[in-house]
C-alpha cells in the first residue's frame, strides 16, 4: 500500500504538480486535484513511506500545516425547541477539529427536546462553562424566541464572548445573539423569515448571504446554512485541505432533488403558507413576551 | 393580510400563470415561481380569502393535492456509533410528513452515543416495532460494521420490510441493508469508501449516484446525501410543492465554502489520508468479525 501511494505521488510530481481542477465525471473516478507544492509533496512522500499509527500526528501536521488558532473548547448552545439540524450540522463539522472538546451546553440541567421532538442529553449547562474558544448559538422556533428574551442567557453569552476566537449563530439563533447586543453595527445573516426586520432591530447590517463573517462574528442563514458556515470556520482555522477532508468524510457534494431553499427560489403559494405558519406560531408569543420586555420586533412579514 | 395575498394572487393570474423560473438575485427578493394552474389558483384564492386556523387542513390539501401513500409510521434505526447526520437529516425532513409518527428505533434499551459522541434518547427498540411505512437505516463507522454482522437485526429489517412503502439506507447504512439480502439485484448507492466492493459483495448493482431508487428501495451516498434522499422521498409521496416547503423551512440552498465532497473532487493527499484512516478503523474489525461469519468483504481500497 505504501509503495503504491508513493508511486501515485511520484506520478503526480511527474505531471508537474499542476493545480488541476478536474470535472466530476462520476463518483468513483479519482483524478488528481492537488495544490501541494513539489517540495512539500516530496517531504510528504517520505512521511507516507514511513507512515505508522504512531507518527500520524506529524503526517497530519505536514498535510494541514499549522492551525490559525489553538482551539481547545467548542460549545454549542442547546435548549428545548432548538432545531436539531442547526445543532448537529455544526456539531458534526466542528467536532472534527483536532484534539478539541466539543460540548452541547444547555440552559438548565436535564435532557432537551428539539423542535422536531428528538430528545438529546446535553454535556453540561451554561452555569458550568466559563470559557470557550468557539461558541455557536443555534436557532429554532418558539424556544428560540424565549431564549431571545432570556437576559440570564444573554449575560452568559456576553461573558463567554469576551474570550472566544469565534462567536457564531445559525438560523434564528441570530435573534438570540442579536439580543445580546453583540451584533450591533456588524454585517450579519439569519433565517429568511422577517430577516431584515430582526437584523435591523438588533442594529445589525443585513448581509443577504448564506453565511457572513464580520471579525470574529459568524452568522448563517437558516438551518442547513449552519453546516456551510461551520465548514468555512474549519477552513479558516485549519486550512482548505482540512475542510476538504471533512467534506469527503460527510460526502458533502449536495444535490437537492429540486431547486428551492430560499424565498426567491420558492413559489408564492409555499412562501405564503410558510410565512402564515410562522406568523401563527411566532406573533402571539412575541406579543406576550413584549409585554414583559420590548426586545424583539413584531413586524409585518415581507410581501404581504 | 388576506387581501394583499389575494391581490398578489390576482397579479400572478393576470401574468397568465406563467411557469416562470426566476434567477436568484439575492436572498430577499421574492419573485413568482409557480406551477399551479389558473383554475386551482382561483380556487386557492377563495380558500385563502376565507383562511382560518380551523380550515387550514383543506387549504393544505388544495395546495399539495393527495399524497401518493397514506404514511403513518416512520422509523429510523439508531445504534451506538451511528452517524448523527445520517440520522438527523432524514429525521428532520421525514418528520415533516403530515400526521405521521417518526421514531428513532434502537437495537437495545437505553440511550445511544453517535459516532461523534452525542448522546440521544431513542423512542423505542426494534423488539417493540412490528410495522413501519418507511424504514431508514443510517450508517456510521465501527458500529455500522457490527450491525452488518448482527443477524437478529437483519431478521427484524426483513420482517419490517415486508410491509414498508419505502425501505432506505444512508451512507454505510447500505452495508447493513445489503447484509439482509434485500439489495440483491437492485441498483444502489452507498458511501464512497470501498463503494463498489461493498455493493457487489451484497449482490447490488453500483449506481454511482447521490441517491438511488430501485422500486421501493432507496439508498444514498455518504452522510449528507441522506438529506437529499429524504427530500426526494417526500417529493415522491407529497409532491414537489411539499418538498419545496420543507426546503424553504430548512433554507436548503447549499453553498459549501469549497468544492469537494467526493473522491474525484478531492485532492489525492486527502483521499489517501481518509482511506488510510478508514482502513485503520475498519480492517481489524472486519478481520475479527469475518472469523465469526463471512458477511462483509475485506477489500483493498480503490486507488492504492
Amino acid at each position: 500500500m505504501k509503495n503504491s501511494v508513493l508511486l501515485l505521488l511520484l506520478a503526480v510530481l511527474a505531471l508537474g504538480c499542476q493545480n488541476s481542477k478536474t470535472e466530476n465525471t462520476g463518483k468513483n473516478t479519482v483524478a488528481p486535484k492537488e495544490t501541494m507544492s513539489a517540495a512539500d509533496s516530496l517531504k510528504l512522500a517520505k512521511e507516507i513511506e514511513n507512515f505508522t499509527p504512531e507518527n500520524h500526528v506529524s503526517t497530519m501536521n505536514l498535510i494541514f500545516g499549522k492551525p490559525k488558532y489553538d482551539i481547545k473548547n467548542i460549545g454549542i448552545l442547546v435548549y428545548d425547541g432548538v432545531n436539531e439540524l442547526d445543532v448537529m450540522g455544526p456539531r458534526y463539522v466542528l467536532g472534527q477539529a483536532m484534539g478539541v472538546k466539543t460540548r452541547l451546553i444547555s440552559l438548565k440541567p436535564g435532557n432537551i427536546k428539539t423542535v422536531m421532538g428528538v430528545e438529546i442529553v446535553p454535556n453540561t449547562v451554561i452555569d458550568s462553562v466559563n470559557q470557550l474558544d468557539i461558541l455557536i448559538i443555534p436557532g429554532g422556533f418558539k424556544g428560540t424566541i424565549e431564549a431571545a428574551y432570556d437576559t440570564r442567557l444573554h449575560e452568559w453569552i456576553r461573558k463567554i464572548d469576551q474570550t472566544t476566537k469565534y462567536t457564531g449563530s445559525v438560523c434564528t439563533g441570530g435573534w438570540i445573539l442579536g439580543a445580546t447586543g453583540l451584533l450591533k453595527g456588524k454585517r450579519a445573516s439569519t433565517n429568511w423569515y422577517k430577516e431584515e426586520a430582526f437584523l435591523k432591530k438588533y442594529g445589525a447590517v443585513p448581509a443577504n448571504e448564506r453565511y457572513t463573517q464580520d471579525g470574529k462574528y459568524w452568522t448563517s442563514a437558516g438551518v442547513t446554512a449552519g453546516m456551510d458556515m461551520a465548514l468555512a470556520i474549519m477552513k479558516d482555522i485549519y486550512g482548505e485541505r482540512y475542510a476538504e477532508a471533512i467534506m469527503l468524510d460527510m460526502e458533502y457534494d449536495p444535490h437537492p432533488p429540486i431547486e428551492g431553499g430560499t424565498p426567491e427560489k420558492t413559489g408564492w403559494v409555499v412562501n405564503w403558507m410558510m410565512e402564515s405558519m410562522y406568523d401563527a406560531g411566532v406573533n402571539p408569543l412575541i406579543d406576550s413576551l413584549e409585554k414583559v420586555k420590548n426586545a424583539i420586533p413584531k413586524t409585518t412579514p415581507k410581501n404581504q
